[in-house]
């Protein structure tokens, strides 16, 4: 009922980093995408299919190094009922690999309908006697501009089921700042967000100071990185924008609290296509996306003081 | 490139009201249940079936009499890929019935992330050579926190394909006012993000006045929707909460223009489930369904003006 599970995995990697599995087609390198391609035809199947072998081959690589996985939905969602199954057995594979799994979803919406995407990716739905599991996800991404009782059904379901989310705050788009930066009264809307999580999690802080309602906070912005995590003691962020977008290991270090916990920061295309800027065999895809983990571990790490 | 389509639609069947299919099972009769459950076993496979059986079966009586559907996305990722399976057919079932359909997933992500989610249900993923649309619906819902760099995506493909989105500007659930109501020197957030929806729609406004950009506004908070309706001339809305939320018709008037256009009015739990209200033969549930939006046709249209 907080991010304890998580935490306790970065601590015992030595690696606060997750890594986002967001298979586009064209990051699935030629050979397999042919794989599959070529027998199935160039349908919405067998591109899911080559992105589950895509991530499956990297989970593969990287999971005894980095503590988490964090498959972006609308990457899945792009080809249908087929990549959303690939996204379901994308977080199986990850879980049986002892990974972490946070879905970008981004989700948001009213009470009841919030109940349900709840279930749907962190609880289970009920039919009949029969209670499944359709996604199974540890963590979930939400939005939080409809308020507190968008957000209730998620708390409860961290409670019963010892899962996290994390809510956008500040996100590390461009544009951002046209209404997260406006003021209301003295405070910019951003922060008033931090201050929702701060009060939504009060309730589940766990054995490290952190509770069961993250925060969305990008790396391209250093600045509210630091104030951010002065103001919010209890929230733990989720920091994108590591690299391919262009925030830097050094900025990033104000996310950090004096033990070097309190982030988590992702990586998405400079993982899944570190092959293609190595300029390496296509076929050694996996084994470049663990170089890749590698270096940016150690460079991470560099600047905080994770014991 | 407007929402020009629709209100078309609206004008021929002097109907401005749309109807949410967001199929919880315990919604679906249980004739309909068993007939699926009982052959196939409680699973997340038969749940989606009985579902898509029960949308059809609405679709089939209501087509001639309501021009749109608004299939909520999290009643069907509730049932994993098998839910979304039956999201893409009914989409297709309700176009193939000549409907307008409206997918209520309230997505929002960075730029090229939404690219994603626009491709996936307004526009096309590409496959090698071939161009496919997984979901192909004509509008989609979204959050626009993040700003103009995850709207951009959106409004190419509504220019190049004629669809349309809704941006959450004030939502019809008790807690919206918690940030939508605060205020940004003196407007309230969902102003400005109103006065946003403006401004992204700006040059692609149709013959009847209203751009491609529309806005949620919550038939829960009239007064606002009077407001709004003034404020942003340009911005059709999407008006949920009539009825089981508790939003009256009377209330519905002001988010109208002076012809009756401007706002299409949700109805989902009233109309699925119909036949419980009035206690007839579950067997008659989409009679039934019929029977309501007819009432709800006639409720809203005694109070505007529509020619």
């Amino acid at each position: 009922m907080s991010f304890d599970r998580l935490i306790s995995k970065i601590i015992e990697m030595k690696n606060p980093t997750v890594v986002g599995l967001d298979p586009k087609l064209e990051y699935v390198p030629n050979f397999l995408q042919k794989r599959y391609l070529d027998d199935d035809g160039w349908t919405l199947k067998a591109a899911a299919k080559a992105i589950f072998a895509f991530n499956q081959a990297i989970i593969d690589e990287i999971h005894d190094i980095v503590p988490a996985i964090k498959p972006q939905a609308a990457y899945y969602e792009m080809y249908g009922h087929y990549g959303i199954k690939a996204l379901e057995k994308t977080i199986r594979y990850a879980k049986l690999n002892g990974m972490f799994v946070i879905t970008d979803g981004k989700r948001n919406d009213i009470g009841a309908t919030m109940e349900a995407y709840t279930n749907a990716h962190l609880g289970a739905v009920k039919i009949g006697d029969s209670e499944i599991e359709p996604f199974a996800a540890d963590a979930l991404t939400v939005n939080g501009y409809l308020g507190t009782d968008g957000i209730a059904p998620l708390l409860k379901v961290c409670k019963e089921r010892d899962k996290g989310i994390y809510v956008l705050v500040k996100t590390s788009n461009p544009s951002s700042g046209e209404l997260q930066d406006k003021l209301m009264g003295d405070t910019p809307l951003y922060a008033v967000m931090g201050d929702m999580c701060e009060k939504w999690g009060a309730d589940t802080i766990g054995k490290y100071g952190y509770s069961a309602v993250g925060a969305v906070v990008g790396a391209t912005y250093p600045e509210q990185l630091t104030e951010l995590r002065k103001r919010l003691p209890h929230t733990m962020f989720l920091v994108p924008g590591y690299g391919a977008q262009g925030g830097g290991a050094e900025g990033l270090k104000g996310g950090f609290d004096e033990n070097g916990l309190g982030a988590i920061v992702n990586s998405s295309r400079a993982v899944m296509c570190a092959y293609q800027k190595e300029g390496c065999d296509e076929r050694e895809f996996a084994k470049a996306a663990r170089r890749e983990v590698i270096r940016m571990r150690d460079d991470i790490t560099s600047y905080i003081n994770l014991k």
